[in-house]
Parts: structure tokens; C-alpha cells; sequence
């Protein structure tokens, strides 16, 4: 089965298993069975069935799941034991939270250059990774074979700079943090997070809560 | 309606609605049908219009929606025009971020106070923000009848604020940026933004389109 034929909700539930699966084998679990899952997870046991099946299944009927084995089959169908060459475009307060935030980088990306137009900070760094001009885009996107990039530029320039990336073909992958949907394309996967739209969710439900 | 029986997918709808038609207003848009609005969020147009009828539907057949009238609408359903007193606990990388991003204190929260455990930290501010010792959260959250507390505390204390935080009445809403899940409870809605689990979705899709 070709794996990008799978829904979106697997692939969106499969980090939630992997979180879970981290959680038990910190807490030294050694098997543990997909009504367990159901329950850490709050999807069905059928529905965590369902969904491994996609990917060959890895349990065994009255056994259950062997906690670190299925840890590390779901860590390699998501692609975590790769490092991305990654950049970040943007250093305002979300592009400078994702270069400190170790968590991210512990994982699947690899940051190797931040890039902004503010000529102040130029030159500078954050935890290790030097900030260039947006002139030296190009040359390292190529150099580097760079396949993530994460934008958390101004709003306003968010879709020229998506275009830009579009036209390379390393890159794979672009994780938005701009307050603008961009579109996916054939080669390039585009993750939108809009934080705003997290906000104005709960907004709403505070404002029905009253 | 009770508008609390409205489903989370119409409800993570709306602020699309909202940033779209935002646009169409600063292009100087004057109406809008179903269709357009469609094609610009990638809904159908029924989606759209069955969506808007759940408050009480807003356009005229034959003409479509007023932008502006619909935008305000929007942002009232969303409860945009009320600001909800604040508390941010955590003042890390992402703390920091959401303190210092503007765009997030344009619309319904103010930011009261952050707080953090770091004694070198204690007393400054962060966007004319001061950050306090938690040992004077009850006291603030009574004083400035706090509805929404954002946690961008690490991992492993998320859970152990959350339950903190639950015992106080006027909080009715929590912004969780931890990589944990926080279940909501009957008074007070959880919205968790895991990070993370995006990270590993564009990393699934990524390794995948090899």
C-alpha cells in the first residue's frame, strides 16, 4: 500500500500513539494492549487496530503490543529518525521560540540557517544557528539540501516567500506558522499551524460557556 | 440553538471564515456569495451555508452575504470584542513568544501577568508584562478574575498546573501549549496546540513523498 494513500486522520493520530508509546516505556511498560491505548488515547481499541493495519499491524492477538518495539516501528513511519535539513524564515518571536525550543530539534530537523531582513541581527545567532540575509537564500537551499522550511515571517509576505521555496526541489515540506493558509502543492507538503484560529476557538467556547 | 451543541468541526470553521472575509474587507470586497467563499477557504458552498445557519444565517439568497456585516457577526460569534483577563505561566521560549506577539493581544486576551519559577526572572517584564513567582498566582487569578491561563510550562509539570488551575472559578478556558494532552473538564474547555504532533505529521508526509 502506498502510504500517502492513507487519510490525513491516521496520519494525524499516529503522533498521539507515539507520545503515548513514550510515556509507557518512560514509565518502564513493557506491552500493553490496544484497549489501553483506547483508553491513554481516547480512540477506540478498533480504531487503533485499524489504523496500525495500515502499516502492517505489529500486535499480536492476546498478546497486545510490545510497547518499545511498536515505539520504534512508529517512530520510523513517521520519519523521526531522519534529521531535515531544515531553515527557519523569520526571527521575530515565533522563529526565534522554534530555534530555542530543543524539543523540536531532538527530532527530524536539522536547522541550519535562519533567514530575516532586519540587517541588525544579521550575523547573529540563536542557540548556534547563524542568521543570514534573505540575498544567501538560494546558495544554501541549494548547498545544504535543504527540505524543511518553516516560515514565521509577517503575514504579508508569508505567500511570496512560500512561492520562492516552491521553486526548489529539495524541498519537500514547508511547516507554516504565518497566519495564512498556504496551499499544498504536488511536491511540497504544506503543515499550516494557525495559532489564531486555536485562539478564536477557545474564544468561542469561553463566550458559550457564560 | 444552544450554540454549546454546535459541532467542534463548524467550530473550527468559523475563525477561517473570519480571517477570509478579513481579507475581502481589506481589498475593499463589499459582498460575497457562498461560492467565492468557498473557493477561498476550500469548503463547499452547502458547508458554508449550513455552517452560517446554525446562527441564524446572515445572507440573502440571490445576493449572498454583506462582508462587512458578516465579518462583525463572525467576530461576535467568536466573541472577539470581549477580552478575557490573561495569565501566561511559564515564561520560556514559548511563553516569551506569545507574550511578546502582538497579533494575539489585539483580540480578546489581556495579558495580566506571567509567572515562572526562575527566581532571575521574577519581577521583570516581558511587553510591559510583569512575571511573578507562582506563589502569587491565587491571589492574582481572585484579584483580576482570570478566564484563560496559557501553559507553556515544561512537560512535566502541565498536568500538576492544570489541576491547579481547575480549582479556580473564574477560569474557563486553558491554552495548552505543553506536549501533553490537558482533558477538558465540564466548566473549564482545554485547547491543546501540540507543536510536536505537527512536526511529525509534516515529517510523515515528507518521508513519504520520497
Amino acid at each position: 500500500m502506498n502510504k500517502l494513500d492513507i487519510s490525513m486522520n491516521v496520519v494525524r493520530r499516529l503522533p498521539k500513539y507515539h507520545g503515548c508509546l513514550a510515556e509507557l516505556m518512560e514509565k518502564g511498560e513493557k506491552r500493553v494492549s490496544s484497549k489501553e491505548l483506547g483508553s491513554l488515547t481516547g480512540f477506540t481499541s478498533s480504531q487503533i487496530r485499524q489504523d496500525l493495519n495500515n502499516f502492517g499491524g505489529f500486535g499480536k492477538q492476546g498478546y497486545g503490543y510490545n510497547v518499545e518495539t511498536l515505539y520504534n516501528n512508529v517512530s520510523e513511519i513517521l520519519g523521526l529518525n531522519n534529521f531535515h535539513p531544515t531553515i527557519i524564515i523569520g526571527a521575530g518571536n515565533v522563529g526565534r521560540a522554534i530555534a530555542n525550543y530543543q524539543g523540536f530539534r531532538d527530532y527530524c530537523i536539522d536547522i541550519k540557517a535562519i533567514f530575516d531582513v532586519n540587517k541588525d541581527i544579521i550575523g547573529k545567532e540563536i542557540n548556534k544557528v547563524k542568521i543570514f540575509s534573505p540575498d544567501d537564500m538560494d546558495e544554501i537551499i541549494e548547498k545544504e539540501k535543504i527540505s524543511i522550511a518553516i516560515i514565521t515571517t509577517p503575514k504579508n509576505v508569508a505567500s511570496k516567500v512560500a512561492d520562492r521555496l516552491f521553486s526548489f526541489k529539495s524541498i519537500k515540506g514547508i511547516w507554516n506558522f504565518a497566519p495564512v493558509d498556504i496551499k499544498a502543492t504536488h511536491d511540497v507538503f504544506v503543515e499550516n499551524v494557525s495559532l489564531i484560529e486555536s485562539l478564536y476557538v477557545l474564544s468561542f467556547m469561553i463566550e458559550n460557556k457564560k
